[in-house]
């Protein structure tokens, strides 16, 4: 962690590093070779002597390397998993060493579908190759080799980063000696498919989605990936959230009874501003390789069956639900648990109590970092 | 029931009657006046001498009065609740005299976005009013007036024909002796609206979907309205059906790990072919206008709060949920017969055990004749 207090906020530098490159091109599950691969990642706190205190948390869907404290003193929010990370909280700077890289394919530092392609001197865009959530673990298991770090007391990663962690405990049994996959299963479930599938859909039924616009070609991202994560958003809260929070309040000036494109509703207007945030950071090409990633996810894949991967895993696993969660259930979250102490895995289930759903994992910090500490004491 | 048997199939034959016209319009929630108003509607069984076995079905978003039986003998499908109206069903013809009309704004034979404005000899479209959910509860009492049925043994209905239900259940104190709400509550949640209005998105999101084509000035239904449905459809079923039925079965001829739009997986071609299926015979004027009377359903409006709007009910209430329902929580339908018992009015829970999620009131016939028919008994 290269830091620099200036008032209360903490700050902290991305680092980037190329893992692969034309000599040593990284072999894509789909067959291609993709050079050259650059990897964005952060760290907070210190390695230990005897580097047994690495820490890696993985990021979600739309989330990048930046999982806390600040990038500048002018920055309103944290990173994203702040929360979690920090003096006295269950990742502690002063006592662990965490990283956190960007994903393959991913639009935050490293190598992605925004990223320019050598050969056309262009951005990829729709040529992007198609990853899976193996190449991502792949990739994070390179960024360890880099440095140095053979071996994690924990991964740990909510929604697509528990993909990644579940992959990373099938791949790779010896690396951590704790996994903690949180809102996020060994498989994507056909509902996480068909909820990714109308989101895509979304985005192509958007005429200009695949646009490159002005001379660095940048996608343009517009309505359609708006209401894809309009879509998705409703998929990461729940019913209760929405109560709660809106219920039937009316957008002011709205009649009643009355017709009109616009929201009348506060709910709508929440989901649209949500879907106008992310097309200001987000672009529709990264969308699509990413979900399709997810949807591709499946711990069997490259081992004849669920049952030959699982059994590979040699670390702790403590899967983490969410009682609310409509994306990724908390009923399957336990069945994968039976599942794998069925096996002989050592598994432990533990859920979060929210009315918030999926992004449970993103809000709940008092439990989570009960749940965490504890499983870290173990 | 004009019923003409041929072979196994028992024939019936939609009826049509004007109940609003220029001289008595139907004044709508909104404000504005809508005439004529035609309603197609049709019944089976007869209605005894003392008018007492009448039963009011009334059907949910896309659906139409088709209910039971069959229009000719080519038709591969009977109506959409053949499984609980028919000879030794919980409806059955030989004692009841069951009634579905198609509901004021739909689009099969009552009048709505397709219909023929007079002002103007073009179908309204976008021009159509909005119509609420007590419209159409008030038309539906228009037609058991116009039918001189004073008293119903029973109203009953599922999804938006449940909200129908309840609106009838508070507008019009006197006229059931039980109502039968199914999967559909007192009021639209904010997380229904939120499900109308990324489906509502959809269809404004398909360039062409204001159209009107052909020299009848049909609406274009389109990869909007697609869209719009293969959204909906995901929150008419659960992720344990999905999973039952589809799990993570491939689509022949797509290479694992490949890229490309076209669906991977099976649960994604299934959603496209549900979407074709509604655009085939929908279309997304109607869509609109039947979604928003969904969100905008609400029994207190009109009657200060929903206490006053619920202490008014005088029918015996029998609300049936669906365990897995991801669109009416079955723990939103339970808090709804609690408030009402706390308010005096007889109301119980039922509910249906069933993988199919919201969609299972049109599934799961075995449970849904014995819990109709424990109803109709009491």
């Amino acid at each position: 962690m290269e830091k620099l207090a200036t008032g209360e906020k903490v700050l902290v530098q991305p680092q980037v590093v190329r893992l692969f490159d034309e000599e040593n091109p990284l072999r894509l599950s789909c067959g291609e070779e993709l050079s050259p691969v650059d990897v964005t990642f952060e760290t907070y706190g210190a390695l230990s002597p005897q580097r047994d205190n690495a820490v890696l948390a993985v990021h979600a869907l739309t989330g990048s390397a930046h999982a806390a404290f600040w990038h500048s003193p002018e920055d309103r929010e944290p990173g994203w998993w702040h929360g979690l990370i920090g003096p006295d909280k269950a990742l502690d700077p002063a006592r662990h060493f965490i990283l956190c890289a960007n994903l393959l394919g991913s639009r935050y530092g490293t190598t992605g579908p925004t990223s320019r392609n050598p050969r056309t001197g262009r951005i990829y865009g729709p040529d992007f190759p198609a990853v899976t959530v193996r190449d991502m673990a792949r990739v994070q298991k390179a960024l360890l080799d880099y440095l140095e770090i053979p071996r994690l007391q924990a991964v740990i990663g909510g929604s697509l980063g528990a993909m990644v962690v579940w992959r990373l405990a099938v791949d790779y049994p010896d690396l951590a000696e704790t996994v903690v996959p949180i809102a996020g299963d060994i498989a994507a479930s056909a509902w996480v498919i068909a909820l990714n599938e109308v989101a895509r859909q979304a985005i192509y039924l958007d005429p200009h989605w695949n646009e490159l616009a002005g001379p660095n070609r940048l996608p343009v991202s517009g309505p359609g990936l708006k209401l894809a994560r309009m879509i998705a958003m409703i998929s990461y809260r729940s019913e209760i959230s929405f109560q709660n929070r809106f219920g039937r309040e009316r957008m002011p000036g709205v009649p009643a009874n009355g017709g009109g494109d616009s929201p009348h509703f506060q709910v709508e207007s929440y989901l649209h501003h949500q879907g106008d945030k992310l097309v200001a950071r987000f672009d529709p090409f990264t969308y699509i390789t990413l979900t399709r990633a997810m949807d591709e996810h499946d711990v069997a894949r490259g081992y004849g069956s669920p049952e030959a991967a699982l059994s590979r895993i040699a670390a702790q696993v403590a899967v983490i639900g969410i009682d609310t969660d409509r994306l990724f259930f908390a009923h399957e979250l336990r069945a994968t648990v039976a599942r794998l102490q069925k096996l002989g895995v050592r598994a432990s289930y533990g859920e979060l109590r929210s009315p918030h759903g999926h992004d449970a994992f993103l809000m709940e910090f008092g439990q989570l970092n009960r749940l965490v500490r504890e499983i870290l004491e173990r």
